[in-house]
């Protein structure tokens, strides 16, 4: 029995090690072939090539090393077995840390502060309290849940939209199409913490963006998008920020990943760019997790966080 | 009966606004004189003019626009009547905001990101979990205790440290000047929100800097000075920056403010400057307290928040 460790866009080295030093019994290969004669039974990936779980008949579970598996069901030829996702709050804490740092950054007019800094201009702007500004946060999952009641105790008003009808204390909810609009007409700054799906693909585009409040009490509406690149078109976030009907935006993730250096977004001063770096995977707080999931899957226990391949998430 | 309003560093107009909005029937006045026959029973002040307030023989109580009364108590010939500071939810959920948005930005190498964006350099930059990090705060009064409370639910250690003991639930107190080594010991940034006395003038000098922990999970330590400027030792600050042994520091206050365009922090990069805006006093949200507690000692009640002279805090 082996666990196979594949991984697209990065060195698996770190993860390797931390799954090792995980269950030092186990073997795990980096390539099939390595596994001998030995079945591979679990799958431990990002972004794999395609087509490469189908040719291992044995598989019987797939671990994404993130809250995510778009990346995963991408794979046309993914064999029927369940897939797992990362649910934890070495991840969800490290993603709070991030949401309500842009959102303070927003709120608290850093990008004035450091442009007055480099000119020596000492001159106190005019702010809205968090109080008086509502966060709209699009994904009420574990991370948007998470960061909701952070940013509440920060003083924030927070609403949120999911997919389905959810009552959480203290945060104005919405649901599907139809609450669409009433929750961007609450939402000052808006996050957006969803999956990539079917679904969700492209949905922050021109439409929505037009839909944004435009008075907002910042001056204008705030988009931080830590969810995926693919949610979002960057032309239609481009125009809106050179209209002015977008003040300021957060970007993590982007269509394509690196950010092209000809990519607009990298250089327009209204925009703070990260390395999707929101939520790091610590390979170290992680990988226990998974090695104990495959343990309690051979004890017959029924495996955690599986995702509904249906939804997409 | 007459009210003088007497501030210093910029225009009155906004407070004497907000003043007579809350209570349209009271005379206030921005000059003595203007107040003819009407006796002056109280002063709502910001750095009014030393001895001005020893001409008022009826005064009864001054009260300060924000937290701080260094500003009052600097004036040699000051009578000998209550001095009453600012108590608010509103400056408390602002400086909150502040310290929480400075503590983030340097746990989250927001320099690295910004600087790396101008080169348009896509690289994950690794960070310690905000669990891994203490946050020590110096002075745990209204504005430190609230301080203290976010960056625990954000998942930082926090520390304390204070003139008296105290007991904070989830906060390792420390106290006086045996509990200063104990508490740097266990400090990776160091949030200042002391008042400005006798006894902390210059605290934040070349003796304290050289005792803050070398290495901390970010690499060095981190300042963050809200309280005064003068509790700070500028050229100390900018030696242990260039030396290494400080590795960033977030100011609000100067000794000298508008901080002089000579200043090297202005330009230095690893020192974030902000106009003394930490904790903006909003007159609409703080002049109706400044009212009810001159109706309430007019009543004879008991005035709220009178600074104990002799501390000077
Ligand atoms: N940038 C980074 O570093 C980073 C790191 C980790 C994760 N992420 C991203 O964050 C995403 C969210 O993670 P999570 O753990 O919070 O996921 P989750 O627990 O599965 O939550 C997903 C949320 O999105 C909502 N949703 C899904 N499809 C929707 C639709 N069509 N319309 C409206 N709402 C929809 C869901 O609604 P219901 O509640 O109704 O199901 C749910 O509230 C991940 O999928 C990943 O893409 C990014
Ligand atoms: N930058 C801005 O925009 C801004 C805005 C508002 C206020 N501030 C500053 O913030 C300061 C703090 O405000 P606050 O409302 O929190 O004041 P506070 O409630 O009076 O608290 C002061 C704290 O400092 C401690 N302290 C005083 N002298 C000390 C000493 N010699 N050694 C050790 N600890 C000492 C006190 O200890 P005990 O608990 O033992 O008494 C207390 O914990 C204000 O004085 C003002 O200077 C700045």
């Amino acid at each position: 029995m082996a666990i196979l460790l594949s991984v697209t866009g990065f060195d698996p080295s770190r993860w390797w090690q931390a799954l090792h030093d995980a269950a030092p019994e186990r073997l795990i290969v980096l390539d099939p072939a390595d596994a001998g004669s030995e079945p591979i039974t679990h799958a431990v990936v990002w972004k794999q090539p395609p087509g490469l779980l189908a040719t291992l008949p044995q598989l019987e579970a797939v671990f994404s090393l993130g809250a995510g598996v778009d990346h995963i069901l991408a794979d046309r030829q993914l064999p029927d077995v369940p897939i797992v996702r990362i649910v934890a709050d070495d991840l969800k804490e490290r993603m709070s840390e991030y949401v309500v740092w842009r959102v303070l950054d927003h709120l608290r007019r850093g990008r004035s502060y450091r442009q007055q800094q480099t000119q020596k201009i000492w001159h106190e702007r005019v702010q809205p309290a968090a109080r008086e500004i509502t966060v709209g946060i699009m994904g009420l999952g574990v991370l948007g849940l998470d960061a909701a009641e952070k940013l509440r105790v920060m003083g924030f008003r927070v609403a949120g939209w999911g997919r389905s009808e959810k009552t959480v204390a203290g945060v104005a909810t919405f649901a599907g199409e139809q609450g669409l609009g009433p929750f961007l007409a609450e939402t000052d700054i808006l996050v957006v913490l969803l999956p990539l799906t079917a679904d969700t693909r492209g949905v922050i585009g021109a439409g929505l963006l037009s839909r944004l409040k435009r008075d907002t009490p910042l001056g204008g509406p705030v988009l931080i998008n830590a969810g995926r690149g693919a949610l979002q078109d960057e032309a239609a976030i481009l125009a809106a920020l050179d209209e002015g009907r977008l003040m300021e935006a957060s970007l993590d993730v982007f269509t394509v990943e690196p950010l092209p250096p000809q990519s607009r977004l990298w250089s327009h001063p209204k925009v703070f760019v990260t390395p999707h770096a929101a939520a790091l995977s610590d390979p170290d707080a992680l990988a226990p997790l998974i090695m104990r999931q495959i343990a309690a899957q051979e004890r017959g226990e029924p495996l955690g966080n599986v995702v509904d391949r249906s939804a997409g998430y």
